[in-house]
């Protein structure tokens, strides 16, 4: 690896300059944009692969062989190889939250037994079409959904989703937060637990599972939020006696910015077993980010260079709006270029082709001259990416390729 | 009209309630969503052609009769039936910010001659495919947007957009700032103005437009802050001895709120007398919202209707992602029943079925008790919604109709 050690806090072993070059996942990275066209997600499936079993040894050290499993949240990504992909991996089951995603989900290999859904605001509709798939385990989270479900399938087993607490819980900035200090929409509150419970039962439903939204985007400095998450939502469970499997949400967070400390999983996984390590409970996550965030990349051609101002631009073939994360919740992509030279480092806006003043993509981002620069690369664009995006003033084309 | 004055501030002509039905353009909105089902947007062409017509008469009466023109900015709403009725109505050409729009407003009846093209971060591609409509006016919003256009078209006319100042212009919000207080992508800055006229000469291209981007949503209190920017814009065109039409850009709000003030186009039209009234100068507007946004009802099905905690919800069958303007802009759509019953009025959250926090349509909308109601509609669904929709959580479907 080469360049300066504060701003390449993002290389790692597959993701570096190599004479000069930048190699991702074993790529040319120049080679891929200049074949692949721009605007362009490249996923790497080995480094999915590798996050996959991250986790899956995160879980195994907590104590949890066994008796875990990890549902991939298909909203963060649903191009389709890539679901294919983690199919044949065999790692994990999908967290989906629609009927289409199902379907979807379904079409891409995945058993209905291997889908978990949690849901919001599901019409009747949504409910008929899951009913088709015999073995999809439903989440509640609404007694009407109790209700709705107990109509269709009496005496089967459910999940109830559960709002832990008000005023808890990892919201990476207020557009985010799940579970936080006003009440939302999501769950089932303590005052109607008992509530739901009594419904269950009057539809013969087994309440077999408890699922927790916790939050998302955790890194190690909230893994103490995610702990007192989890204790709250271990006193829902002490009230079900049927209950044999806890779904712990998402949550799991990548660094967007120089100074985020990576999430430390060996501290996620203490935090697992000291909850359940000594529990007769199978144990559900449901990375979506974790997974696939820093396993893409946005390759973008430079249109222009600029100085308005005092300020530099450098403009881009695409904005927010094929990747609204940066534009929306504040999570920005550092951009990297796709060689190194030896010109000095400049504050660089990289701006979009968008007419809004929100299609920034990346403020003050340290870059050399581009005079010789085709293409920018950003990372961390292989979540909430394709997935988000709208064809916005007609420029919503753009394509995805997972690379081998 | 019935109903209370202060909760029914969005009532008008033709959106009403009749016999306790809600009608709008005279439908009653029960049935068109029975037929149409949900999520529909219905739009009224009558409303936007008196919309349209409103903007015209506002211009004539500023002394502009025979030397302004209407723009359309598309992007607010391409739905093709929606822009084929805008061509019927001969009141407005199109401004387009993409190739893709312009090859859509093609498609819909409208010659390259009458469209305006306004747009940043143009690529070669973009130029290449904007060269083969002939008659299409470009606007360049960059040295490097002159360069390029000139090379291409030697010798013809070019507006340039201009960045009137630092520090003025109507922001709806932080996100919606177009010409504030910090250095934005868009448009020549004064600094760079005479450098601009240079490389137009280079090419002998006649600038005969100055483009001024004023923002957006302005309601009548804001009148004050657009008489400013079209100052501080004036003193672009002093220098630019070939000008021979002003675009003003567009920015006329509608009312989101019962405590916003309508927009007083006479008074809009007193600030464009003041300044153009005796000049000799051709004025273009390019309003998007304020043609099509009241034009247009998003109509939805009811899920659920349950207290949390000490909240009411109701669930809807769409979130934000196919009308992102309430969760991204903070601009909410109000949410109306389809009829009126004597049920006292609650605050109710209004919430979609996407699995996010931001997925709110309405925090305490007034609505009655809406056991009998299976139908909502949000006002103000006309601009920025569908054209702006994602499928996220593949929740992406959608109707639309354009109501005769």
């Amino acid at each position: 690896m080469t360049g300066d050690s504060q701003l390449d806090w993002w290389q790692r072993p597959d993701l570096f300059y190599q004479n000069k070059k930048l190699i991702f996942a074993g790529h040319n990275v120049n080679k891929l944009a200049y074949q692949f066209g721009t605007p362009s997600f490249v996923y790497s499936s080995a480094r999915i692969e590798a996050n996959l079993k991250r986790i899956r040894q995160a879980l195994d050290d907590a104590g949890l062989a066994g008796r875990s499993s990890i549902f991939y949240a298909m909203k963060a990504n649903r191009f389709a190889p890539l679901l294919r992909f983690l199919k044949q991996t065999g790692g994990c089951g999908i967290d989906a939250c629609s009927p289409n995603e199902v379907k979807h989900a379904v079409s891409c290999g995945f058993q209905p037994s291997e889908i978990s859904f949690t849901a919001t605001s599901l019409s009747k509709n949504d409910f008929a079409m899951l009913d088709r798939y015999h073995g999809l385990f439903m989440d509640c989270d609404t007694l009407h959904a109790i209700r709705s479900w107990g109509e269709l399938n009496p005496g089967s087993e459910i999940g109830i989703r559960i709002n832990p607490a008000a005023g808890i819980g990892r919201a990476c900035n207020d557009r985010l937060q799940y579970a936080g200090c006003t009440t939302t929409k999501f769950g089932i509150y303590r005052e109607q637990f008992e509530q739901a419970l009594e419904l269950a039962a009057e539809f013969d439903l087994t309440v077999s599972k408890i699922h927790f939204h916790t939050g998302c985007g955790y890194l190690t400095p909230e893994l103490d939020q995610l702990d007192h998450v989890i204790s709250e939502g271990m006193k829902f469970v002490a009230d079900a006696p049927d209950v044999k499997r806890v779904n712990i949400g998402g949550g799991l967070g990548v660094p967007h910015l120089p100074e985020d400390q990576a999430l430390d999983l060996a501290q996620w996984s203490a935090v697992l077993n000291r909850h359940f390590g000594k529990r007769d409970l199978h144990i559900e996550v449901e990375p979506g980010d974790y997974i696939v965030k820093d396993a893409g990349l946005l390759l973008l051609a430079k249109t222009y260079v600029e100085t308005k101002r005092d300020t530099l631009f450098v403009g881009v073939d695409a904005g927010f709006n094929i990747a609204p994360e940066p534009a929306y919740y504040g999570l920005p992509f550092q951009p990297v270029t796709l060689f190194l030279d030896d010109s000095p480092l400049r504050p660089t806006h990289v701006v979009g082709n968008i007419n809004e003043a929100l299609d920034v993509w990346y403020e003050n981002a340290p870059l050399p001259d581009l005079d010789q620069h085709d293409y920018l690369a950003l990372i961390n664009a292989g979540a909430y990416s394709s997935s988000m995006a709208s064809n916005h003033c007609m420029r919503g084309e753009f394509s995805e390729f997972l690379l081998p």
